[in-house]
Parts: structure tokens; sequence; C-alpha cells
């Protein structure tokens, strides 16, 4: 293949992601401009959003354990009640984190349950299943930019081993999550034996750089990749089965 | 901070990075366009065939230890030999899978040691202080395209969770390799808490989009992404402390 050039621009969107909100519609309005073959990659918060996943904490009952780790952690207790009611499994606890495995197999802080950018006395939850979530986005960019994209969504996750957060992605459509490139010949044209890239979380994080935070850019287009659009694979895809975890 | 756009271009060189390799002279040569401010990453078996960091197989005599593990996960008895060499501990062993924390604090498969992309019968070591390779990189840039930029040495990681590999930053110098956002107001005005964002493994990970793997382009710079260049940290900043990790 031959060397490339990819471009990210993050899109800026006017006012608040409403509920109900159909994210391709704001990519039009934005005037972004928007081509066949192009990523584009939606960050989780406004996805939850547009999906009505946002909870006031007031209506939120905590229970016994909820209350003694919140106790413990100096949290919230309505917070963690949100967090162990999003969750499957305790990963780890420790140094006021709490790590789960999502209903939906991601393995994240608080399962993925946030009060930033959202109104106070709120918390956003992570989409019921982000996979739906990009499909319904792809749809809506179809039907609003006429373009065939393939579509990511995006949350902000740290990490084991290293400091610090890095986008992923948590949901994707028309676009094979991974690039397997086992088999290929590399410069010596001896087969890479083990190499499966990531893109989609490679792509997440491109357009964070971008997005950044607290900029009222909750899209991103990418063009350049060269990664083939329609078909593809959910992000649940990227998902490391538990049993095959070393560190789970 | 305003919408921006993002540009990556992938940089082809011609033939093979030799050992004495001056990478900055190499970039110009290429004709890619450079300007003050700009962030090239260069892959990591780039520098560490510039620096001589390839070490023939014939030569290593596998340690009864590394016979062991060799024998059991059906290795190459002298590759885990070096593996052995250049880690300070093993985090986790199994399912053919070697773990370990590097010398210099890295934790990664093999320690970073690695057959792919080497003539035959070779195999990659890391750089001794990928920070100071970044450094040098750097200083060739400066002298060679006349630019004053930021540079990053990437590596290909696999990690916990989740399935696939991506780009992290190994090295760096001339930028501040993460972006804390604490306390930056939220679109609702609140101090953002806890985001603190590896800027430098995004980078990564966007160049590995445009580079790709077996293209001849061990090299990509990065303009726009409005990050400062001048003065910043080492990569090694990113090395979360094993007493702070949950999973070591």
């Amino acid at each position: 293949m031959d060397a490339r050039e990819i471009r990210i621009a993050a899109v800026r969107v006017d006012g608040e992601v409403a509920r109900g909100a159909n994210l391709g519609e704001a990519l039009a309005r934005s005037g972004a401009r928007v081509a066949d073959g192009d990523i584009v990659v939606v960050t989780q918060k406004a996805v939850s959003k547009a999906e009505g996943r946002v909870v006031e904490l007031a209506g939120v009952a905590p229970s016994a354990l909820a209350l003694g780790i919140a106790s413990e952690y100096g949290k919230d207790a309505r917070v963690v009640e949100l967090v162990l009611s999003e969750a499957r499994r305790i990963v780890r606890m420790g140094r006021g984190v709490i790590i789960t495995e999502t209903r939906g197999g991601l393995v994240c802080a608080n399962s993925g349950v946030d009060e930033s950018n959202v109104a106070r006395g709120s918390a956003a939850l992570l989409p019921e299943d982000a996979d739906a979530s990009a499909r319904r986005v792809r749809s809506e960019v179809a039907a609003a930019c006429g373009a065939d994209v393939g579509v990511i969504i995006s949350d902000t996750f740290g990490r084991p081993f290293r400091t610090g957060q890095v986008d992923c992605a948590i949901g994707a459509a028309g676009i094979a999550p991974s690039e397997d490139h086992a088999g290929r010949p590399d410069s010596f044209g001896r087969a890479l034996r083990t190499t499966d890239i990531a893109v989609a979380d490679e792509l997440a994080s491109a357009a964070e750089l971008a997005m950044g935070k607290a900029r009222s850019c909750p899209m991103a287009v990418i063009g350049g990749t060269g990664i083939a659009v329609g078909g593809g694979a959910p992000a649940s895809s990227l998902l490391r089965d538990a049993r095959e975890d070393l560190f789970r």
C-alpha cells in the first residue's frame, strides 16, 4: 500500500445534544465535509445524551453495598449505585477506583458512569448497545449527508501499566475494528505472525486529539485512512474473553 | 480551543535503516514537509536499527531457564534468552505469552524483543533509552530539516481486556506526553476532575494508521495538533508505578 495522508477534522456542534437528537443531521448542519469512505467518530457522551442515557441522581436509591463503598471511597453513593447496576463483575477495587466489567463486556473504571459534561446532579451511562448506536448513527449520516461512512463510538479509558487515558472504540459500524496483518509479508518477505492492529481504537484515539475535551466537539470526521467501509464487525469483537485474559 | 484539523503523513524511506543512520537526514531526503510545531513519530524498529540494537541469534547462548520456557512454549530459546536478559521482572506467563517489565519500566510482551522486519536469524531489541533516542532524533530533525518538532518513538503493544494491538509512545522529546485537563471547565463550567489524556500514546496510534505495517514507512509527520512543542517531558512519565497499579 502507498504512503498516505490522513486528515482528522473535529466537528463543532452548537448547543447541547438533546434526547432524541439525530446525530447525522447535527453533522450535516455543522457544515463539515463528509465523503464516502470517511470514518465518523462520535463520543459516547453525545450518543448517551441522544439516547436518553442520562440519569438524575435525585431519583437513585443506593443499596447498602453502594453506601458502604461510597463511604470508604469518598464517593456519591447514588453514583456508586449506578456503577454497580451497570456492572456484571467487579474486576478490581482499590485506591478509590472501581474497575468493573460492564453488562456489555467492557472493562473500565466505574462501569463508564460519568458526571462530567452533563448537567449538575445527573450522570451519563454508557449506551445500552454501542454497536447498535453506531449502526443507527451510520444510517443517520447516510440519510442526512448522503455519505457511506464507517462509524465509531468512542470513550475515554484508563489502562493498566500506563498513566493517563486514551480514547477507545466501544461501538463500530461499517468497518472492521481490527486489521489482521498475519500472513502479510514484512519488509523481508517473511510472514508477520501476530500483528492484529485494533484500528478502531487507534481511530478513536486519533479523533480525540482533534476533539479534545470540553470544546463542544462531540464528533470528528477522518479521511484518507484507506480502511474499507461497508460490512465490518462490531466493536464488541475487540473484547478479550475473560478466560483468555492474563489480567482478569 | 477551536475545532481543528490534524494531518498525518506517512514518510516513505528507501531501503533499510542502517546502523548509525541519521533519521533526521532520512526524513529530509524523503521530501516530506516538516514545519515548526509538527510532531514526528518514528517506529521503534527504525530507531533500534539505527542504534545497532539488532542481535544475531547465532551468537546467543540460552540459559537453562530460557531453554525450559522455550521448550514449554514452543519458542526459539535464543529469543527467550534475549527476552529474559531485557527484563527486570516477569509480570505474567501463560498461554504461550511472556509479559515482562523491561529494564526501562515498560510492561509489554517479550520485553519488546521482535523478529519481524529484521533480517532472518536476528532480533531487534528496544532502544536502551528511548527518551534519549527521541531527543537525538529531535536534534537530527532540527539540523537536517530546520524545524523545531516534537518527537515520539512508537511501538506496537497488546493490552489487557481488549484484543489486538495499538501503538504507544516509548520515547518522547519536545512535547508533554500527557495533557492534564484537571481544573479545566467542562461544557457546564464544572472543573473536570480526573482527565489526563496520554496524548503521546494517541499520537503514536494515529501515526500507525498512516504508517501501517511492512510498507517501508518508519516515520510519520503530524501537523495541526495544537500541542505545544519545546520543553515537555519524557515518555517514561507515562509509566505507572508498580505499587500504584491494580494489575501488577
